[in-house]
């Protein structure tokens, strides 16, 4: 008899038909035999709905009192799911955050889980009900009710199966697993049936959507199996779990893209000690998000330095910028908002030193000039022109040998995944 | 330095600019040096909105979801004035009912306060916080999340009031206080300056619902001093507190009517010992709320009972009447539901015999007939045809002279109280 997390997300439980589609989905479960934990999120415009009220009365909210309202989005649907299993003649218990013990830090609106004590939802589902949890939410050791932030409910999910010893997570999504690449982008790309943690982390991290970054890294902390599959049908999406010796190494497991970021670059920097510090402590006070930097010394004892961002963070970054030219005494600065990373992410590549030379190579016959490379030991991201992105990503997967034998070309994005 | 606590209605917060409104009035109060805690109920129609998703999913939910459901609807509006008075520039914590320490026994969606420990809002107005507490809802000893049913959020306040020792329970309301009748009727009604809790009880028996019956009482059993006010202008309301020698003991504080209730009647039921008792333990049974009960014995050993219920109580009573009406062998039963009951309450009655006679003499003046009547040691109540309902209520507070001295004909209803 496993234990099943299943998580569903705003777009899954939009209407109160779908709430009804996701309590017979858990339903099938619990008639197989499993014992059955659901996580879910608020429904699909609730959230934004409580935005828009919040806005209409202040335009700085205080963090705590935002928690307090979107806090109510999950336990609207938690309710109904209940109510919708109930009314299919079988046993539901809904729980708020706080009631699955759902214990978090006391950074509002973007809390961070510390502790799970699920006691009573294991009870409920010990007991024969489906049990139904708040995703997003937790409360913090004095009380105070917190938000999780971005790619919370998913972290919820995660967290819940590890404080439970669930058997797999399932995250619920409008695609059917993790692909090799974009296939709205790339129609050859294929569905990975398995993939590790530490392929996952470097996927989200380079852009992949499928899943948020922290909610992997708590499964991975915590050994978690997470299956990331369709809400729309019953196939197996992808496993993400711990590299094994039964796992196949493929060289590389996808090619990855975003576009998200901006480039920002400090010219003519004194090129002393303390310098790079003196950058990248004031951005991180400013709470900006950095993640490909690259410095190259001049002859002229000065340097250029360059860094990408979150373009969500570009305001911060180059008031934070700004101050330190002035103080450092640099030249100038610069910002490109129309460059794109494209990355090669593979557990193999720590054995096959040749990757990089060969990506390089496929980009360049491919006409694709390279502003920015930065590596880890499964990972590889050069920044270009966004304007390439697409003829990049093609031509990698392509030369790595990711491309279906297959294929049509006239894949529907509707039936594709969203690798990136 | 007083400690006060505010509540405020669904329409008193229905929309975000009358949020606001609301906000400023808690400032001001702070400003004039109170500890101020407010108690807030959900928005204007958001329980409606929250009980139509429901009813989408379910036709009769388990009580135990609804109140997960209902019980966000408060903690939407707690935030939401927590953001307004800090977007005014002054401090405010919102507080669910589990946060705030209302405990409730586990009856879902009729819960009944328990305990207060409201440490946590005592913490937050000593530290200078408007503290705002959710009206409506608690939390059971288990941490299950509870409402409180009918007039809830009165309760709320006055349980928090009585927690906290406050010096007064203000009750906002979009009448001025209690009327000596409903003035939309009665235009020479008058506003009392003071009421007893003896006579506000049966007042709110009798029909007046400015007040709901369980929070005057739990406000009784606990001391706390309520102001009944306006939440449109700063005029003085009414004060109902214990009664004391310094209270002017008028004969008659008021004349209620009620017409929401229906009269049953049990023909020729044998006349033997346990009849009356298996008449009204069937309705127990059943949770009819039975409020007068007469029975008159016949000479030919059968006698008639009959009772008044709540119109909302009828179709289980009659269910209820017909199984009794069987087994024990009563001629037949019919309802009336073109009743209306008047009432007189006055603490002064206890020391004023005359007053029945004066009552029914003055009904009979005005050709009002009596089909029950029922007394207390300070009500009389009349069952009449729902049709004379205003001819009686007029009569009574006249001979009564309740008529205030300068009335003019067209008092506008918005103007007027809503004492019935």
């Amino acid at each position: 008899m496993q234990l099943v997390v299943m998580k569903f997300g705003g777009t899954s439980v939009g209407t109160t038909d779908r709430v009804m589609v996701v309590a017979r989905r858990l339903i099938e479960a619990k008639e197989r035999g499993d014992r059955v934990v659901a996580v879910v999120s608020a429904m699909g415009d609730v959230t934004d709905d409580l935005l828009a009220l919040a806005s209409g009365i202040s335009d700085a909210p205080p963090e705590r009192e935002m928690d307090m309202l979107l806090a109510t989005g999950e336990q609207v649907t938690i309710a109904l799911l209940a109510m919708a299993i109930h009314s299919l003649g079988h046993r539901a218990m809904s729980f708020t955050g706080a009631q699955a013990g759902i214990v978090s830090d006391a950074s509002h609106t973007k809390a961070r889980i510390q502790a799970v004590r699920a006691d009573r939802v294991l009870e409920a589902v010990e007991g024969g009900a489906i049990a139904i949890v708040a995703g997003f939410q937790g409360l913090t050791p004095e009380g105070e009710i917190t938000t999780l932030g971005r790619g919370g409910s998913d972290t919820t999910a995660v967290a819940v199966a590890a404080g439970l010893g669930a058997d797999v997570c399932e995250i619920y999504t409008d695609v059917d697993g993790v692909y090799t690449a974009d296939p709205r982008m790339v129609p050859a790309a294929v569905k990975l049936d398995i993939v590790s943690y530490e392929e996952m982390l470097e996927m989200a991290a380079a852009g992949a959507r499928v899943l948020q970054l922290r909610a992997v890294e708590f499964a991975r902390n915590h050994g978690v199996v997470l299956h990331v599959r369709s809400s729309f049908n019953d196939s197996p999406g992808t496993i993400v779990r711990e590299a094994d010796e039964t796992m196949e190494h493929a060289i590389i497991s996808g090619v990855t893209h975003d576009t998200s970021e901006a480039k920002v670059t400090i010219r003519d920097v004194p090129d002393r000690p303390g310098v790079a510090a003196a950058v990248f402590g004031r951005l991180a006070d400013s709470n900006v998000n950095v993640d490909m930097i690259i410095q190259n010394v001049s002859e002229a004892g000065s340097t250029d330095i360059s860094f990408t961002t979150p373009k969500e963070d570009l305001v911060r970054a180059t008031r934070a910028v700004e101050e330190v030219v002035a103080e450092l005494g640099a030249r100038d600065w610069q910002v490109d908002e129309t460059v794109a990373k494209v990355s090669l992410v593979g557990a193999g590549m720590k054995t096959h030193p040749g990757v990089a030379a060969t990506m390089f190579r496929a980009l360049a016959d491919a006409g694709v000039n390279l502003s920015m490379i930065s590596t880890s030991s499964i990972r590889i991201s050069c920044v270009i022109e966004a304007a390439q992105v697409e003829t990049a990503v093609r031509a990698l997967h392509t030369t790595f040998g990711l491309d279906s034998d297959a294929v049509t070309a006239e894949i529907s994005p509707a039936a594709g995944g969203n690798l990136n």
